[in-house]
């Protein structure tokens, strides 16, 4: 497949540039049956669209989703489902500044090098827009988990060089601040950090942990498409994700093995894990405890003071990058991360069915 | 694709288990015209061998390939490649402590799972020796970058809390110690570290740093496809790794957009970054300057040491792993970054041929 | 892929009901810098519009395209492009009748079997009007193919029992009857057919054959890539194809291998083949001769007399299809299948240029 | 994926040419406990083994097939199964003659053409030794469907001008001829045109049917990805095949409406359809009826006489195919085409699983 599609049972197709008519995705292989109506997938979308507090751009777009097909009388039929964000705030600026020269941080001389030309109205296809489709494609993908009894939940542990307490994490604490993080003072401290980047005329990045819950045993494969694999596409394939660990990370590194192996456990009859240094993989496949994963963010590219840089015609010069821009784009991201997970998520839950010749029997009427 | 397959136009398709009869690889796409023999592939084998110092397993193998299909007269056919190692150390060992054991940190429990049952005898699939499927395809691919210029290059800059000093840092010297360390004195450390592991029936986890350089700037898609996502998947895809990152990785989360940003500039002509925060990926496209990245991998789970855990009926147990393991994986592991980094790489440089039409005009002849 | 794509590195994927808002596709992976507007790809939807003759359904639909993304300032991006196409004629009818009845001939019990239920108003997603989708992109591989000096061309050969004469062939009198069918005579000979078939609340079947000219020799794989394979899987995807034959095809199956090989000559110091009983494959690849191959269509299942069929519940029933359907397809189902055949090929001519080191070498200057 | 592979959960990548070391397959995707052995597969490869009679090439290869992965304790484990045959009978001959001039109607020059050149030794990828891998891995998928209570059953309907009567037809003459023909008195003739043709230096071509019996309705995807579509495919990718039909197929064309549809009825309790026109395929997805297929194969285009050709160097010439070759490809294409019916239908019975939430919620216990 084209650059454009993620996923192999369940997959989503994005499309759109920042200042054309619209953006939007196609997602394919959803099961049919399941209950769907734009509100859904317009309660996600709401979480990433501009403007929600000073810390993100003002850019004035409603962002609402029209489902243009796969839906009928409330249910999902089983083909494929168009979904569509018209743009709105799309007014012709003067881009002549941009369109010649390379912003540091941004895609505009890759994008040169590989297609000869680009969009230069904004961010074109590298623009947060294109995140839209993402969303409300695993906005779709969080209703089939929604009805598997499977969770996913995303918040923000760092900003900057603030980090998370994790003697003060409480998860009600997200909805109360503006930037999604579940610890009241440390959000307050990122609030202050942001201001003065802000009044520096430059950005922040951060950290965005995720939980998937109560998902069964034995998702993804031993090779190749692991679970933490295809995750770890999934959320570097995001705009400004710089790293990527899951449970321990990069501190298992350090680690010793005494230390980091989990000792399986009986609990009510159950198999489980007394520790969860694995993020919820052994060997690549899930082992029914929570897929915990983290993303770094770079700061915004986008600052307001002016810095060097080249034009194309491969001349030194210098760039201002007007307008506002969003000093971080991390609590934005949240969704995004979200529902990049959630959408790997269920794509793997349909690949499981297939694992073995007693369920394939069992399903098909033959034992 | 089944989840032993990897690669897009370039593809290989893994093939083993530990104690089967074999393990292998077809490698399919391979370019017709490259000029390729055994030694090509064994060079990088013989790299991930067992038994090279009183850090690795001594495991008696020879790991020597067969090229069976693919290659007429020494150059590749454009057919598919197929690339075999016999595995030799099958004596039939007492494996019924394992077998009805769940050891901690392995795939054991997961493959029961997923599967219904699993091969017992070693790690089965998730054995180690998977790798070498890996390691002799991205040994073909290696090839192929060599013609254009690319070169790939890994080393350990991690051991256990033992790092290597960028101000000692010297390639030469890795090859100089067992650990691929680019730095003696960590060298020395990270030695005393394992052996003192290793009398406490330890282990150790590890990082390594990868440099691909004189790619073409425009590799990778802007969406899905990035350059970076494709690398993650591929290096998260290798067992034992935990985490990823791409130039500053996670501390890009902590730096202000103003450091971030690599600044343009021309040089001898060039359009150049001066700094490569970035890890020469802009937008999720190549951007002329180094790729640089780091796998971060946990300590190898088998310790000779008691453990708690579970067998198969669900009671609680104990397990003592018996026989020699590594005490660290991440020496063995450097060339399996390497070869997976390049042949992603070599799957991008094909892939990029058909993002212009200009260049299509003018392979077919109508420019 | 879930199954609304197709292609490799040109891919399209479709959506859309027909009483849905609108159906529409988005083409990925099409090279930057093709000159694209939506005149051309409104004259290949123009070609398979209803309405256009007294044998076509009288759905008053406009059928205009409107190009959502991808391009900018009149060229194409490398991004993918979304197509979109709204449904004007969805006046809320009674389905009453069909909603609960298995049309013979259609895809309703099937649907029903897989999907559990299915969109009863029209044809839902296996409707005629599903090729829009497919006709608006092949509209842009049709452009792709133009700049390489490549055409392709469809026409019917056969409607019902009457056949085009190969001793009156002409193409030109494709664009002079209502059927596409080079043969005046055999056109109106057709169309009495037709009207005979109407009269009788019956249908007709036919028969399209495509050629493919210019194509370079060597495209498409030696084993499951073949360039028939693929196109055999392009056409049979049309909806009411039931047979498709490459060359010589069936007939091949009758001739002496000193009949049916094509002898080699040279001709203006190029090898050319004397014969093309092949249609331009040898092998799986092409050789530079004519791709010709041959689609063929079911009647039209949609009769206006009264037929005994099933109901929902699993009681024997009787339909009556109400309202105007075309009495025979194959007249719009030309363009769909010149298109598929485009699409296809120009896919193939993507995924050429990586075959050969030498090119490749060249292509990244290090040659 | 590069083109050796076929298959979207249930995938196999074939490998070799006719004069290297091997041939042989990886199947990935096969779902875990399936007891599998050697004489399963060696089955299958015994039916398509050279030397079986007067009218087959007297090749000297036991074709015996080696299990190198994937099996354990008798069953698949969930993992790729590796499979390999040995060549034996490479003695090296003088291909002088051939390495040099385009043989007609093989893929001599269309492999220079993509590749720059080619393995001459025999037929190389090209070869009819190539389907070793698809007649191995169908195999595997034949197992599959055993359990499931699917049967597929290929047989020859045609040898060039000799058809099989209908009234004659039987399935228990198959076994009883060398050319699997179920019509004693249509072998006979078929038999004597073969000796007439062998006599003349020349070929002959033919057609194989194939029936699939008792598959669930509703497989195949409506629109690219129809059961129909697939199998063309799956068909039309064999070596020698040029046309492909479905039900009535070509003869649908001629056929009006009110004929070629089937009626729907209830018989004892279960809907089914009165006749089977349609093949077992309504809008792509499968209907419960006989999956019903032909494919049509060219006749042999190694022929002893002399042939007018071309060399490499662009200057026509003559050529004598030495060696004895198989007048007739079909009876041993018999157990192909049946091979690749199962893997597809074996593949798209994987993918079924998940097109309804119904399903989904109860196999994981949610319903």
């Amino acid at each position: 497949m084209a650059g454009s599609a993620f996923g192999k049972l369940l997959t989503m197709t994005t499309w759109g540039e920042s200042h054309g008519a619209a953006v939007g995705v196609v997602v394919d292989g959803c099961p049919a049956g399941l209950r769907l109506c734009p509100e859904d997938i317009q309660a996600y979308l709401d979480r990433r669209k501009p403007g929600q507090s000073r810390f993100t751009t003002k850019r004035g777009e409603s962002d609402t989703v029209e489902i243009l097909s796969g839906v009928f009388e409330g249910k999902t039929e089983g083909t494929p489902i168009s979904l569509l964000v018209r743009n709105q705030d799309q007014r012709s600026r003067d881009y002549s500044a941009i369109a010649e020269v390379y912003r540091p941080g941004h895609a505009d001389y890759t994008f040169d090098m590989k297609y000869g030309f680009r969009d230069y109205r904004g961010g074109g296809r590298s623009s947060g827009r294109e995140t839209i489709g993402r969303v409300a494609a695993g906005a779709v993908a969080a209703k089939i988990l929604h009805e598997l009894g499977i969770t996913v939940r995303a918040y923000t542990t760092q900003i900057g060089t603030v980090k998370v307490s994790p003697e003060r994490f409480d998860l009600a604490e997200c909805e109360k601040n503006s930037l999604y993080m579940p610890d009241a003072i440390a959000a307050k401290e990122a609030e202050a950090l942001l201001e003065e980047r802000m009044k520096e005329c430059d950005s922040a990045g951060g950290v965005i942990e995720c939980v998937i819950s109560n998902l069964p045993a034995g998702l993804g494969d031993p090779v190749f498409d692991k679970f933490n694999a295809n995750l770890a596409k999934a959320i570097c394939s995001i705009g400004a994700v710089k790293g990527f660990e899951i449970g321990d990370g990069i501190l298992a590194a350090e680690a010793a093995g005494s230390e980091n192996n989990d000792v399986f456990r009986v609990k009510d009859g159950k198999i489980v894990k007394e520790t969860n240094h694995a993020g919820g993989i052994l060997g690549g496949m899930t082992d029914g405890s929570d897929v915990v994963f983290r993303a770094y963010f770079k700061p915004t590219p986008s600052i307001a003071r002016l810095q060097q840089t080249v034009n194309k015609a491969g001349e030194e010069t210098e760039i201002e990058i007007k307008g506002r821009h969003d000093p971080v784009i991390v609590p934005r991201a949240v969704v995004v991360v979200e529902t990049m997970a959630a959408f790997l998520a269920a794509d793997m839950l349909l690949s499981g069915m297939s694992a073995r010749m007693d369920n394939i029997r069992r399903f098909y009427g033959q034992d």
